[in-house]
């Protein structure tokens, strides 16, 4: 069954390779036009199946819907392809070309912006790549609604989806899929990673797993803004029930007990919210017992919303504390001196974010030097949450937070986790695709000789 | 000691990702002055440990160096680093960052190019990488000659010269380590992705590993143009004693006398040419054997150049026709008809390059889609040997081509290996890198507020 569906998308993808980036946009906003049509159902499925709420849903149809218009525009205008051309002893010209059938794994918290018309599947669609989608067990009606919306806006074979987890495994194993990506825990991320590897074929595994995404409070910010930073930590720690790969767990901060009583009192008022599966609420709850035989349970909300301390000694002794508690807990690691914070930023994994709350007066720069070689993304007096989908998003970041540091998930950059460069020398213009001939048909930016045009 | 090199390469890479474009610049042109200073001594060690001969080695030396120059003049432009920035309701700015320390491993057949100051080598250290190079017993004094060119002109640390096959291993498995680039067999190849894969946080591998190259030739310029195709091929096929990784060791071609009497004559006519190392003559020697028992042998030199026939069925039923013999050797498959033509196309493994000889009359446009799929470069009616080493130029193809077919070794994309994406949100502009700040003080193009610059 599953070989059959990656035949499809295979034979699918002889033709849907040649598109033109304006049939590929029209595709695009074919299936944009689709979704929301069927807006209002789909948003109703997705909440009965998720109780992430009409509002929160709404607003991330129109995200889905938003990531596919911009790739739809970035095709139509056609320079993402990176063309260049060299007329020299022999005439070398080459572009990035789609990489073959992607096989996409559906996210659990976001249902339809990392599941099955999200992100993913918008970028490798754009690429060229004929998709087949795993549908997340947590939401199947809302996977089966929003792919029959794709499926029937795109030519047979171009899109499919596919249920179970033995499924899955036996996509990510078939010849024919050439890429796979992924949103989810780092386990099962990392199992992708090693069935992908063992492969006769080895092919890129794009898998957004965990972070804690830490957040530096430093002795300026804190003496100022101390109250007002726990307000915006709060907010973004119990933001959609902390269900977010951007969710702060680790807040690295000096010592304020202003701040902390303000966090502590904030978090203790948290009305509990439904999470978004049984078993994600059950591995929350473990996540918090585990915390709590470690570290300070400052306060907390029976089954809800949790705020641990400790101090830097024993975060950097206790490597449990930096494994990700999926849910609205945080984890606030006290700093005595500069040296401390360095240490505890020298001592974290990859992360997808990083964030520093610094004034002018502050010393940041040792900091901010540690934290760029640790994240996707390193924000400034902010929170992580919230991604802006713009073209020069980065959402990714440095193993375990991605399986692959140099990509992007979000962004327009996204597209190009679904290319491989392909040149042609000395070819007639007739056989070249139209971005890569003489007379620049598409008129897209390129480098010619050298020069950019 | 292997984890003493990689240390210094780690605490190196602190200050060595923050030079300016500029000062990188600057080391990769002192790289090349204090190689140009000694070519007389590496090109004449090289010659007594390789036998490839002195006029191969001073043009080596100088694409050595050319290449360094070429990243040097990429590096001080700037623009390579793809900076974008939004300025919407976050600020959002992104570029290319180095990734890491990396680990090169030299090459056995181009001691210069792909060894110790080669492509890897340039490319990485113009990422603003630190490089620790695995020497190629194959040639060490050469190795240790050009690494002390390199090391006398670049800080303690940014690179270092390591030997030993255990060692090389070591240094793959090391966590300080975060990339690894490779030229050489498959089998070794893919030995490195095993174990980067294998890794607490698997890294990547840029393995740039074995092809045959297919070489087709259609009817009609078989027709017109035989002999002067035969001609052609065989000097690709026997140059540098066929030590090359484009060297074309298949060839589809309508059938034709007159190609294969004029390629015979040619091939037995070939005087024997000094190997590389005894181990590559000895597995040379037992590919051509192996491929004896299979496919009819129509021309050899005992232990020198060597032409196989088979016809396609032969060729489609035993896989063993399709693995690289590293030497002077090719095999002809005649095929009778298009159709067997293109199923031999589509049996095909990943290459590195993919050649067509067609007349204008000839009908290759179905040929051309099914090739553009399987490699890296598509030539026409030219020789897939010599690799111009210029910014369009891809020098890679899919697995098992290379361990990564989105990447290339070869022209100025091979520094985007090196590298991942980080962003900075709603930074000050002191605290950017020169490449984001709001005034463009490098005046590099960028992407901004979706608008080229």
């Amino acid at each position: 069954m599953i070989d059959d569906v990656v035949r499809s998308a295979a034979t699918a993808f002889e033709s849907y390779r040649r598109f033109t980036g304006r049939q590929k946009g029209e595709l695009l906003r074919a299936i944009t036009a689709h979704l929301e049509a069927d807006g209002e159902a789909i948003v109703e499925t997705a909440n009965r199946e998720t109780s992430l709420g009409q509002p929160r849903l709404k607003g991330e149809l129109a995200r889905t819907c938003n990531q596919l218009r911009m790739f739809a525009a970035l095709v139509e205008e056609g320079s993402w392809v990176g063309a260049r051309i060299d007329r020299g002893k022999v005439d070398v010209r080459s572009m990035r070309r789609p990489i073959g059938p992607v096989a996409v794994f559906g996210a659990s918290n976001f249902p339809l912006a990392f599941s099955v018309p999200g992100g993913d599947t918008a970028s490798a669609l754009a690429a060229g790549c004929t998709v087949v989608v795993k549908a997340h067990p947590a939401h199947p009606e809302t996977s089966r609604r929003t792919a029959r919306a794709i499926a029937g806006a795109v030519p047979a074979g171009v899109f499919a989806l596919v249920e179970g987890f033995e499924e899955g495994i036996e996509l990510v194993k078939h010849p024919l899929i050439k890429a796979v990506a992924f949103t989810g825990s780092r386990r099962g991320g990392r199992a992708l990673m090693d069935i992908a590897a063992a492969r006769r074929e080895p092919i890129p595994v794009y898998a957004e797993m965990g972070s804690i995404n830490p957040v530096f409070v430093l002795p300026n910010a804190m003496r100022r803004r101390g109250a007002e930073i726990a307000a915006g930590l709060h907010a973004s720690v119990t933001l959609g029930a902390g269900q977010f790969c951007t969710n702060p767990g680790l807040v690295i901060a000096a010592h304020s007990n202003e701040f902390l009583d303000e966090l502590a009192e904030k978090i203790a008022a948290t009305p509990c919210a439904p999470m978004l599966t049984p078993t994600i609420a059950g591995a929350y709850r473990s996540g918090v017992e585990k915390f709590a035989t470690i570290a300070n349970r400052r306060s907390f909300v029976d089954g809800g919303a949790a705020l641990f301390t400790a101090d830097a000694a024993t975060f950097l002794h206790r490597e449990e504390l930096m494994e990700e508690v999926f849910g609205p807990s945080t984890l606030v690691v006290e700093c005595e001196s500069r040296e401390a914070m360095l240490e505890v930023a020298r001592a974290i994994e990859g992360q997808l974010t990083a964030t520093i709350h610094a004034d002018d007066d502050d010393d940041f720069n040792e900091l901010l030097r540690i934290v760029e070689t640790k994240a996707g993304r390193v924000v400034f007096n902010g929170y992580p949450t919230g991604v802006e989908v713009v073209p020069a998003m980065v959402h990714g970041g440095p193993y375990p937070a991605t399986s692959d540091g140099r990509s992007t998930s979000v962004g327009t950059r996204a597209i190009e986790r679904f290319t491989r460069y392909v040149a042609w020398q000395n070819a007639p213009d007739a056989a070249l695709p139209d971005e890569l001939k003489e007379a620049n048909p598409l008129r897209i930016a390129r480098l010619v000789d050298g020069q950019r045009t």
